[in-house]
Protein backbone atom coordinates (compact mmCIF):
# COMPACT_ATOMS: atom_id res chain seq x y z
CA UNK A 1 0.00 0.00 0.00
CA UNK A 2 1.03 3.71 -1.01
CA UNK A 3 0.13 4.55 3.10
CA UNK A 4 3.20 1.85 4.63
CA UNK A 5 5.82 3.35 6.06
CA UNK A 6 9.11 2.23 4.97
CA UNK A 7 12.62 1.72 7.10
CA UNK A 8 13.48 4.60 8.42
CA UNK A 9 10.61 6.56 8.42
CA UNK A 10 9.01 8.24 11.33
CA UNK A 11 5.78 9.01 12.15
CA UNK A 12 4.38 11.67 14.92
CA UNK A 13 0.98 11.85 16.79
CA UNK A 14 -0.04 15.45 15.20
CA UNK A 15 -1.75 17.84 17.22
CA UNK A 16 -5.42 18.02 15.91
CA UNK A 17 -5.92 20.13 12.48
CA UNK A 18 -7.96 22.79 13.64
CA UNK A 19 -5.77 26.10 13.86
CA UNK A 20 -7.67 27.38 10.48
CA UNK A 21 -9.90 25.77 8.18
CA UNK A 22 -9.48 25.69 4.47
CA UNK A 23 -12.33 26.64 2.22
CA UNK A 24 -12.01 24.67 -1.63
CA UNK A 25 -12.50 27.38 -4.65
CA UNK A 26 -11.75 24.92 -7.37
CA UNK A 27 -10.89 21.58 -8.60
CA UNK A 28 -7.71 21.05 -10.82
CA UNK A 29 -8.37 18.73 -13.63
CA UNK A 30 -5.08 17.04 -14.74
CA UNK A 31 -3.98 13.59 -17.28
CA UNK A 32 -2.40 11.69 -14.04
CA UNK A 33 -4.99 9.89 -12.40
CA UNK A 34 -2.83 7.70 -9.81
CA UNK A 35 -0.26 8.46 -7.41
CA UNK A 36 3.42 7.79 -9.27
CA UNK A 37 2.08 8.89 -12.77
CA UNK A 38 1.68 12.61 -12.06
CA UNK A 39 5.49 14.55 -12.51
CA UNK A 40 8.17 14.90 -9.60
CA UNK A 41 7.55 18.31 -10.99
CA UNK A 42 5.67 20.46 -13.77
CA UNK A 43 6.94 22.17 -16.76
CA UNK A 44 5.92 25.01 -18.91
CA UNK A 45 5.82 22.42 -21.68
CA UNK A 46 3.65 19.85 -20.56
CA UNK A 47 0.17 19.16 -21.49
CA UNK A 48 -2.89 21.83 -20.87
CA UNK A 49 -4.37 21.42 -17.20
CA UNK A 50 -7.83 23.12 -16.40
CA UNK A 51 -8.85 24.62 -13.44
CA UNK A 52 -12.49 25.01 -12.53
CA UNK A 53 -13.36 27.67 -9.75
CA UNK A 54 -16.05 27.62 -8.18
CA UNK A 55 -18.98 30.25 -7.17
CA UNK A 56 -18.67 32.73 -5.82
CA UNK A 57 -15.18 33.11 -6.72
CA UNK A 58 -15.14 33.95 -10.56
CA UNK A 59 -15.44 37.28 -10.69
CA UNK A 60 -11.75 37.44 -8.55
CA UNK A 61 -10.02 36.26 -11.78
CA UNK A 62 -10.99 39.54 -13.65
CA UNK A 63 -6.99 41.08 -14.33
CA UNK A 64 -5.20 37.72 -13.65
CA UNK A 65 -5.38 37.19 -17.56
CA UNK A 66 -2.76 40.19 -17.51
CA UNK A 67 -0.18 37.54 -15.66
CA UNK A 68 2.24 35.07 -18.23
CA UNK A 69 1.99 32.95 -14.75
CA UNK A 70 0.73 32.07 -11.51
CA UNK A 71 1.40 30.79 -8.69
CA UNK A 72 -1.36 27.96 -7.83
CA UNK A 73 -1.88 27.02 -4.50
CA UNK A 74 -3.63 23.43 -3.71
CA UNK A 75 -4.56 21.26 -1.48
CA UNK A 76 -3.01 17.53 -1.84
CA UNK A 77 -5.95 15.74 -0.38
CA UNK A 78 -4.57 12.44 -0.79
CA UNK A 79 -1.01 12.65 1.55
CA UNK A 80 -0.96 11.94 4.67
CA UNK A 81 0.32 13.86 7.65
CA UNK A 82 2.50 12.72 10.26
CA UNK A 83 5.62 12.38 8.83
CA UNK A 84 8.74 14.06 9.94
CA UNK A 85 10.99 11.66 8.44
CA UNK A 86 10.68 10.22 5.27
CA UNK A 87 12.02 8.04 2.43
CA UNK A 88 12.04 9.74 -1.08
CA UNK A 89 11.16 7.31 -3.97
CA UNK A 90 13.82 8.59 -6.19
CA UNK A 91 16.50 7.83 -4.37
CA UNK A 92 15.55 5.99 -1.04
CA UNK A 93 17.17 8.04 1.35
CA UNK A 94 15.44 9.18 4.61
CA UNK A 95 15.01 12.93 4.57
CA UNK A 96 13.12 15.44 7.18
CA UNK A 97 9.68 16.06 5.57
CA UNK A 98 10.46 20.03 5.29
CA UNK A 99 14.25 19.05 3.42
CA UNK A 100 12.28 17.35 0.27
CA UNK A 101 8.96 18.54 -1.59
CA UNK A 102 6.83 15.17 -1.08
CA UNK A 103 3.12 15.73 -0.88
CA UNK A 104 3.41 14.08 2.41
CA UNK A 105 3.43 17.09 5.07
CA UNK A 106 1.77 18.33 8.41
CA UNK A 107 -0.23 20.92 5.70
CA UNK A 108 0.42 18.77 2.91
CA UNK A 109 -0.18 22.69 0.57
CA UNK A 110 1.52 21.89 -3.14
CA UNK A 111 2.75 25.42 -5.00
CA UNK A 112 3.25 25.79 -8.89
CA UNK A 113 4.43 28.35 -10.93
CA UNK A 114 2.72 27.75 -14.14
CA UNK A 115 2.29 29.18 -17.33
CA UNK A 116 -1.38 31.41 -18.24
CA UNK A 117 -2.94 29.74 -21.40
CA UNK A 118 -6.31 31.41 -21.12
CA UNK A 119 -9.24 31.90 -19.25
CA UNK A 120 -12.92 31.57 -19.87
CA UNK A 121 -15.58 32.27 -17.34
CA UNK A 122 -14.53 30.27 -14.49
CA UNK A 123 -11.97 28.30 -16.24
CA UNK A 124 -8.48 29.17 -16.01
CA UNK A 125 -6.14 27.09 -18.74
CA UNK A 126 -2.24 26.49 -17.66
CA UNK A 127 0.50 24.48 -18.56
CA UNK A 128 3.59 23.41 -15.36
CA UNK A 129 1.04 21.36 -12.86
CA UNK A 130 2.49 17.87 -11.47
CA UNK A 131 -0.91 17.47 -9.46
CA UNK A 132 -3.49 14.17 -9.90
CA UNK A 133 -6.64 14.99 -11.41
CA UNK A 134 -9.21 16.08 -8.79
CA UNK A 135 -7.02 17.98 -6.86
CA UNK A 136 -8.71 20.84 -4.88
CA UNK A 137 -7.84 24.41 -5.77
CA UNK A 138 -6.96 26.45 -2.61
CA UNK A 139 -5.44 29.83 -4.66
CA UNK A 140 -4.00 31.27 -7.49
CA UNK A 141 -2.05 34.50 -7.64
CA UNK A 142 0.31 36.75 -10.22
CA UNK A 143 4.08 35.00 -9.97
CA UNK A 144 6.18 37.02 -7.33
CA UNK A 145 8.42 39.77 -8.90
CA UNK A 146 11.54 38.83 -9.95
CA UNK A 147 14.46 40.91 -7.13
CA UNK A 148 15.77 43.24 -8.28
CA UNK A 149 19.73 43.79 -7.47
CA UNK A 150 20.38 47.46 -6.06
CA UNK A 151 21.84 49.88 -8.54
CA UNK B 1 -10.63 50.66 10.02
CA UNK B 2 -8.26 48.73 8.16
CA UNK B 3 -10.99 46.22 7.22
CA UNK B 4 -13.19 49.07 5.83
CA UNK B 5 -14.66 48.14 2.54
CA UNK B 6 -13.18 50.74 0.04
CA UNK B 7 -15.10 51.92 -3.09
CA UNK B 8 -15.27 49.91 -5.73
CA UNK B 9 -14.46 46.22 -3.65
CA UNK B 10 -16.57 43.55 -3.40
CA UNK B 11 -17.16 41.29 -0.69
CA UNK B 12 -19.29 38.02 -0.77
CA UNK B 13 -20.53 35.62 1.74
CA UNK B 14 -18.04 32.84 1.53
CA UNK B 15 -19.30 29.50 2.24
CA UNK B 16 -17.78 27.91 6.10
CA UNK B 17 -14.16 26.90 5.67
CA UNK B 18 -14.55 23.61 6.79
CA UNK B 19 -12.89 21.74 3.44
CA UNK B 20 -9.70 21.11 5.59
CA UNK B 21 -8.11 21.86 8.05
CA UNK B 22 -4.91 23.52 9.34
CA UNK B 23 -2.13 22.66 12.37
CA UNK B 24 0.30 26.02 12.74
CA UNK B 25 3.74 24.47 12.86
CA UNK B 26 5.55 27.56 14.17
CA UNK B 27 5.81 30.99 14.57
CA UNK B 28 7.43 33.71 12.11
CA UNK B 29 8.97 36.68 14.25
CA UNK B 30 10.00 39.58 11.93
CA UNK B 31 10.41 43.08 12.69
CA UNK B 32 7.32 44.39 10.96
CA UNK B 33 4.40 44.66 13.77
CA UNK B 34 1.96 46.23 12.02
CA UNK B 35 -0.02 46.46 8.88
CA UNK B 36 1.36 48.66 6.77
CA UNK B 37 5.22 48.34 7.56
CA UNK B 38 6.03 45.21 6.07
CA UNK B 39 7.73 45.55 2.14
CA UNK B 40 5.22 44.57 -0.40
CA UNK B 41 7.66 41.82 -1.44
CA UNK B 42 10.76 40.21 0.67
CA UNK B 43 13.84 40.65 -0.31
CA UNK B 44 16.94 38.65 0.01
CA UNK B 45 18.65 41.44 1.40
CA UNK B 46 15.78 42.08 4.01
CA UNK B 47 16.57 41.81 8.02
CA UNK B 48 17.09 38.46 9.21
CA UNK B 49 13.84 36.58 10.52
CA UNK B 50 13.31 33.76 13.04
CA UNK B 51 10.62 31.02 12.44
CA UNK B 52 10.56 28.97 15.57
CA UNK B 53 9.27 25.33 14.68
CA UNK B 54 7.24 23.71 16.67
CA UNK B 55 7.20 20.13 18.67
CA UNK B 56 6.60 17.70 17.05
CA UNK B 57 7.82 19.04 14.09
CA UNK B 58 11.43 19.68 14.62
CA UNK B 59 13.00 16.47 12.97
CA UNK B 60 11.64 17.30 10.42
CA UNK B 61 14.10 19.92 9.40
CA UNK B 62 17.23 17.24 9.41
CA UNK B 63 18.57 18.35 5.63
CA UNK B 64 17.22 21.40 4.83
CA UNK B 65 20.34 22.89 6.31
CA UNK B 66 21.64 21.88 3.05
CA UNK B 67 18.88 24.09 0.69
CA UNK B 68 20.47 28.22 0.22
CA UNK B 69 16.80 29.13 -0.79
CA UNK B 70 13.65 27.79 1.03
CA UNK B 71 10.04 28.68 0.24
CA UNK B 72 8.17 29.20 3.40
CA UNK B 73 4.36 29.43 3.47
CA UNK B 74 2.62 30.83 6.01
CA UNK B 75 -1.17 31.97 7.04
CA UNK B 76 -2.23 35.57 7.08
CA UNK B 77 -4.17 35.58 9.64
CA UNK B 78 -5.29 38.91 10.12
CA UNK B 79 -6.47 38.99 6.45
CA UNK B 80 -10.12 39.08 5.63
CA UNK B 81 -11.48 36.44 3.20
CA UNK B 82 -14.56 37.68 1.88
CA UNK B 83 -13.53 40.21 -1.40
CA UNK B 84 -13.59 39.12 -4.96
CA UNK B 85 -12.64 42.60 -6.21
CA UNK B 86 -10.25 44.60 -3.92
CA UNK B 87 -8.27 47.88 -3.95
CA UNK B 88 -4.72 47.58 -3.93
CA UNK B 89 -3.53 50.34 -1.64
CA UNK B 90 -0.16 51.32 -4.35
CA UNK B 91 -2.17 52.33 -6.90
CA UNK B 92 -6.26 52.75 -5.98
CA UNK B 93 -6.96 50.47 -8.97
CA UNK B 94 -9.84 47.49 -8.36
CA UNK B 95 -9.00 44.35 -9.57
CA UNK B 96 -10.14 40.32 -9.40
CA UNK B 97 -8.53 39.51 -5.67
CA UNK B 98 -6.37 36.51 -7.74
CA UNK B 99 -5.20 39.14 -9.99
CA UNK B 100 -2.92 40.52 -6.89
CA UNK B 101 -0.56 39.41 -4.33
CA UNK B 102 -3.00 40.90 -1.35
CA UNK B 103 -2.78 39.19 1.78
CA UNK B 104 -6.70 39.56 1.52
CA UNK B 105 -8.50 36.43 0.10
CA UNK B 106 -10.57 33.23 0.45
CA UNK B 107 -7.75 30.93 1.68
CA UNK B 108 -5.18 33.68 3.01
CA UNK B 109 -1.96 31.49 2.43
CA UNK B 110 1.62 33.27 1.97
CA UNK B 111 4.59 32.10 -0.04
CA UNK B 112 7.53 33.30 -0.20
CA UNK B 113 11.18 32.32 -1.01
CA UNK B 114 13.67 33.02 1.81
CA UNK B 115 17.45 32.90 1.42
CA UNK B 116 18.89 30.26 4.17
CA UNK B 117 21.01 31.84 7.34
CA UNK B 118 21.43 28.78 9.18
CA UNK B 119 19.55 26.54 11.52
CA UNK B 120 19.73 26.10 15.31
CA UNK B 121 17.51 23.28 16.73
CA UNK B 122 13.92 24.30 15.98
CA UNK B 123 15.07 27.88 14.98
CA UNK B 124 15.44 28.43 11.22
CA UNK B 125 16.82 32.17 10.13
CA UNK B 126 16.12 33.57 6.89
CA UNK B 127 16.13 36.79 5.02
CA UNK B 128 13.71 37.58 2.73
CA UNK B 129 10.17 37.77 4.10
CA UNK B 130 7.69 40.01 4.24
CA UNK B 131 5.16 39.33 6.92
CA UNK B 132 4.17 40.20 10.25
CA UNK B 133 5.26 39.47 13.38
CA UNK B 134 3.91 36.02 14.94
CA UNK B 135 2.75 35.48 11.69
CA UNK B 136 1.68 31.27 11.89
CA UNK B 137 3.40 28.89 10.01
CA UNK B 138 2.34 26.30 7.14
CA UNK B 139 5.14 24.44 5.68
CA UNK B 140 8.68 25.00 5.16
CA UNK B 141 10.15 23.00 1.55
CA UNK B 142 13.31 23.68 -0.68
CA UNK B 143 13.20 25.91 -3.78
CA UNK B 144 11.49 24.69 -6.25
CA UNK B 145 14.26 23.29 -8.77
CA UNK B 146 14.60 25.91 -11.85
CA UNK B 147 13.00 24.50 -15.16
CA UNK B 148 16.22 23.09 -17.37
CA UNK B 149 15.21 23.65 -21.45
CA UNK B 150 14.87 20.14 -22.99
CA UNK B 151 18.82 19.94 -25.12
Amino acid sequence: MDDDIRPGEVAVTPPAATDAGLVFIGRIHTPWTVRGEAPRQGHPDGPVCRIDVFEPWIPALDGLERCARIEVIYWLHLARRDLVRQCRASDGLVRGTFSIRSPVRPNPIGTSIAELVGIEGGVVLVRGLDCLDGTPLLDLKPERKPVVPPP
